[in-house]
């Protein structure tokens, strides 16, 4: 047990699900490490989301109510940490969530699968390596998509994306939105809205940004989406690390 | 195998000494997690020394030579990734290596001084519970250090240690190097020369400023660790992060 007492007692609250998820098999060791890479930017943006967070969190609300068919990608990292929040997105938006693993085993499949249903999920894409596609034909377990998930989406969230798989996704015409702490990430650099925030605080307010949203004059959405600069966005994340002080 | 044409070559060949010794036992969990929050800093000063980096090893290398009984503190991700250098640098200074390790298993602490004993190391010290005393009569493992070793050190270089332990070490009037990439960590904050550079850079350094400086007359020695101000060069360090720029 952690101490609330302890000066970092919600960041190791969170490492704490993280490694519970690893030696239960639901991570593999590189989503550890990853983990612990999310853990220093996290450190440098004073560990509470920024303006450039906030903006994104608002470009992403909107550009899901305008998707025709989202759907949201889960994998280890992010069952881990948010089952509940992707649970409640997914039946606000009414849309797919589907599981992409980077190292896939059917094991760690069922594992992430059974944590979303015990969040309440009721149907979960991904779960059987046969009924899957291939993004843009492309023979790479990076490639695969549901038929009836991100190989029909024409919006995808991607919550801790890996590099090559987001590259994927935007290759083959999604507009790709990422949660990525790293804001010089490929996945951040490359993708429509990157939210460079701690996933455990991005979701619920995205939540809250949807509930604000939903059902305004679809005009008024899609101006504010086109507002939105994405690149313009993750220089104003950098400048967020560079104006770290110690005086703070 | 790691290719050598890959561009993050260096880095993935550390991660695997990393991910080998947690599969052997020798690293907990949370030590995957602390290489890749270091993977992330090292990213953000550019893979390379940097001149506070500089500075500060020139300040250890003099604070050690300066030392009545300086002790070497090895937890397990030092040992995967520098076991050589730890023993070199002990014969060079005469001095103890002790194993500390956060989650101390007795499974763990052999796997270790094993690991020094194949680098050369002859005498390793804190491998038996029963011979450590407790810091400050503090009743915590934290606390922890053999009576020859960290105990009745003056200056104590610990890489890559964890805050709590660092705190109590200072408390107990300990003179503190680490080795830490991340300038903002407690354990960098509080100690009173803070090398933030990764250790794989920084210690075949430190070994080359102790060969440069030993001998030399002691009161020079005794000046120019007076010259070195600690918080000066952390917020210098910090500086290399902050002039990151996406045009690099």
């Amino acid at each position: 047990m952690i101490p609330e007492s302890h000066p970092r007692y919600k960041s190791l609250v969170l490492r704490d699900k993280v490694k519970n998820a690893f030696l239960d098999g639901m991570l593999s060791d590189s989503g550890m490490i990853a983990h612990g890479r999310g853990e220093a930017f996290d450190y440098l943006i004073g560990e509470e989301t920024s303006e450039a967070g906030f903006r994104a969190i608002d470009a992403a609300a909107v550009c899901l109510l305008l998707a025709n068919y989202p759907v949201i990608s889960v994998n280890g990292n992010t069952a881990a940490l948010v089952s509940e929040y992707i649970v409640e997105l997914s039946s606000l938006l009414d849309c797919k969530i589907e599981i992409n693993l980077f190292y896939r085993t059917s094991d760690r499949v069922d594992l992430v699968e059974a944590k979303l249903k015990d969040a309440g999920a009721l149907d979960v894409l991904g779960t059987n390596s046969d009924d899957l596609e291939y993004l843009g034909g492309l023979d790479s377990p990076r490639a695969t998509a549901s038929s009836e998930g991100i190989y029909k989406a024409d919006v995808v969230l991607v919550p801790l994306e890996d590099g090559d798989r987001g590259e994927v996704l935007v290759e083959n015409g999604k507009k790709v939105i990422c949660i990525d702490l790293n804001p010089l990430s490929r996945t951040s650099l490359m993708c429509d809205v990157s939210i460079v925030d701690n996933i455990v605080r991005a979701l619920p307010l995205l939540i809250e940004r949807i509930k604000y949203y939903k059902g305004k004059n679809v005009e008024d959405l899609e101006e504010i989406y086109s507002d939105f600069d994405n690149k313009e966005n993750l220089e104003l994340a950098l400048d967020v690390i560079k104006s770290y002080s110690f005086k703070k």
